[in-house]
């Protein structure tokens, strides 16, 4: 195993990384922003360095520094986390090339895995369903063009080097197609340095359920049954849950034995995410890979006993899966609801602050994942989750009420602080909710959108 | 299901107990002492009823003031936690006599278990293994003497309404027994109105482990596997497990089944405990019933996935149980550590003060059961028990390196606090503890006694 790990990353998820190094026995290096100096991860760390200045391209995003910083602190092994250079494929070059384990999968696998409209021809090759559309990038809008006239309105113009529900368009008018392709171009350049985009058919009501997956260096490739995370707001998860409720029998396990397939094509190795949309008939589509630890995790790690961020070590290490697929036993019901520092009431404007209190819920089958406690400054440079409130029940009807009693438990206060535990509250009251009969839009019912977008950054990236 | 809850308790214990009311839609009603305004549970409950002054007698032991309030508020049952009047067939008659349901055995099991030797007999009479001893009070040393002539040194003298580790005296050369029956039966007159003794003989090495049962009040009777409580000191139990490591073969099984067997005998109803001796040679032999949930309910929760408490409820409203001993299935192993306010440097010396910091560990298969929170005055006339840290792992040594991890994370801090955090830090880190070698002496290895007994107040009775 190794025997120090730098953390590439920082908010909950660089704490729940610390968290498992500290029970595998692994020294914990972690970086930090100059905005990040009371981060919680410092103070589970063995080591601490400050990689550079708030903006993140300067610091959680700079390539040299983390490098550096792992080289200076005799790291063998780096965990990016989620977003920041998770995906980033010249991170995990840079550091092979310094004889670094980076904890994911191997760059080329990242690369091909991160232009989506490789991956979508990598996966219609594997057998996987798609929705209609292209399976190159489009260069000009007259290409574009005879797609959208092949497979009809609505349809959603994609970035290529896009993923996690940014840079995306929907286009439900053929007459707005020609503006939409141009602006999702210039978007995608600005957002990912890519302007290269792609066209697929639009669901407008779909089931958006993904399947983690967990592959080793030997050939081994197992999945860890489906999340649902329908509960979106522009693209953006909100709610997460395990299993994923209400799916016609037997889908689940076909979407699994998909997932397996496309990783084995890919020559996946370590944890990843294929995400998938069900449509109303019951039939799924592939959408993308996530190459990474996800956010919503912990609902996988609850329902299969699995702890995954030590599974992605092991894995990093060498280690040959001790888990087969028939050992993975999925039981009762886990829902995550982020709980995000914004003002709901305002458009879900940032809303970060002092934390004057924090008591998170506790008690049978809640888990809490964050970086705040009492007196925690939340800087708000950075992306707006807070924590994730995670619970299991023996079936969902328990597990809803015990993430109503748990969301109504968390005290959390400070001036200028506002979170969405409320609207969260509302939207897990909801009908089609509770009878698991909701789909992407959901929250749209709840919460008709204000007029003007929100300004919401993203600094870590594409982690939904 | 009833429709409110009036919760006879303090602590961590009246905290669980909300969160289980709260899940099951129910109404909260939360009593309290002067002293114990700042109360976590007032913060969960309902409505807020202060029964008296900080002495417990006149406030949580004083079944008028409690009868009373739960009138006054409409409560329709009465959950007693542990301690105080969970084990009084007195509050349970009360209630019975108000038309309100007392969450626990009917008064007269509680009666008749309660009374230590009475229920030697009964069990004796079932067919469990005793240790040899009385099956009834000895009410001459004359009499005394003559069981101790029987079995030989040493031997426990222990008192008829005791339980839960006080009022017991070993004597290990005959000619202090004399002295040592005479100074028992004062204590037990002091501490319950009771000076009736028994003798038994005593196991210098055992492990204790018990066994959970669940009863309904249709017959149905099923125990939901077994707890190691052999880290103990002064027979006050700090560190308990499921399963019970390094039993022999079969071993647990049969415990299991001894205590269903003891349940139907005393027509047991509701969650209860049966504690065992286990002996160096592999035997076990029965201790006593506890009529309550148990302070280390948590560990049996997190292998077993059944939330104990709902189950109370259920059990109280007449329902049937829903689980059948095939359908009890223990996964992995769990460990709790008690973390007391208490000195372990000055003979665990009560350390109450406000807690300036206060930070539960998170993250993966944590749990903390806390009345605690930060700015939290633990008042002084209680017992010390702050919080359960709790922890799950797919198995046992993964679960020891959680433990770890968890009691490293654990912020506690403020003028005057002192805990046991870093003391129990120590002894899991006891190669017999980590072989699971250990007996009830552990903590005797790991710390020398004082000379001088502690002063350890435990106003919450017999809770351990």
């Amino acid at each position: 195993m190794f025997t120090t790990v730098l953390i590439a990353n920082r908010g909950e998820i660089a704490v729940r990384v610390a968290r498992a190094c500290k029970e595998m026995g692994m020294r914990v290096v972690a970086v930090h922003s100059t905005d990040d100096r009371d981060s919680a991860v410092l103070r589970l760390a063995d080591e601490v360095v400050q990689i550079g200045p708030a903006a993140a391209r300067r610091s959680y995003l700079n390539i040299p520094a983390v490098v550096e910083a792992a080289l200076r602190t005799g790291a063998d092994a780096v965990h990016p986390g989620y977003g920041f250079l998770s995906e980033n494929p010249d991170l995990a070059e840079a550091c092979a090339a310094h004889g670094i384990t980076f904890v994911g999968p191997p760059p080329d696998v990242i690369a091909r895995l991160g232009d989506k409209t490789a991956a979508r021809a990598l996966m219609a090759e594997a057998g996987l369903p798609l929705l209609p559309g292209s399976l190159h990038a489009l260069d000009t809008a007259e290409e574009a063009q005879a797609v959208v006239d092949a497979i009809g309105c609505p349809v959603i113009v994609k970035a290529a080097a896009g993923g996690g529900g940014r840079g995306m368009t929907v286009v439900t008018r053929p007459e707005d197609f020609v503006r939409a392709y141009h602006e999702t171009r210039a978007r995608a350049q600005t957002l990912f340095g890519d302007g290269r985009v792609y066209v697929e058919r639009y669901l407008e009501s779909a089931r958006h359920v993904e399947v983690q997956v967990l592959c080793d260096t030997h050939g081994n490739a197992i999945h860890l049954g489906e999340r649902d995370c329908s509960v979106q707001r522009r693209h953006q998860k909100l709610i997460e849950e395990s299993p994923a409720p209400g799916l016609p029998d037997g889908l689940a396990a076909r979407m699994g034995e998909a997932a397996v397939r496309g990783a084995r094509a890919a020559g996946y190795v370590g944890a990843g995410t294929f995400e998938f949309l069900v449509a109303p008939d019951g039939t799924f589509v592939f959408m993308e890979v996530n190459c990474r630890i996800q956010v919503e995790h912990p609902v996988t790690e609850m329902v299969t006993g699995v702890d995954l961020v030590r599974e992605q070590f092991l894995v990093a290490a060498g280690r040959p899966l001790t888990l087969r697929q028939e050992d993975v036993v999925c039981s009762g019901a886990a829902i995550e609801c982020r709980i995000n520092a914004e003002d709901a009431a305002r458009g879900f404007a940032p809303a970060p602050g002092v934390l004057d209190e924090f008591v998170p819920p506790g008690g049978p089958f809640v888990r809490v994942d964050t970086h705040g406690y009492t007196g925690y400054r939340i800087p708000a440079s950075y992306d707006s989750l807070l924590a994730k409130l995670v619970v299991w029940a023996p079936d969902r009807d328990q597990a809803v009420a015990r993430m109503r009693r748990a969301l109504d438990e968390f005290r959390i206060a400070g001036p200028g602080v506002r979170t969405t535990s409320g609207f969260l509250r509302t939207v897990i009251e909801h009908p089609l909710f509770l009878r698991a009969k909701h789909d992407t839009s959901l929250v749209s019912h709840v919460l008709p959108e204000p007029a003007a977008p929100s300004p919401t950054p993203s600094a870590n990236g594409d982690a939904s």
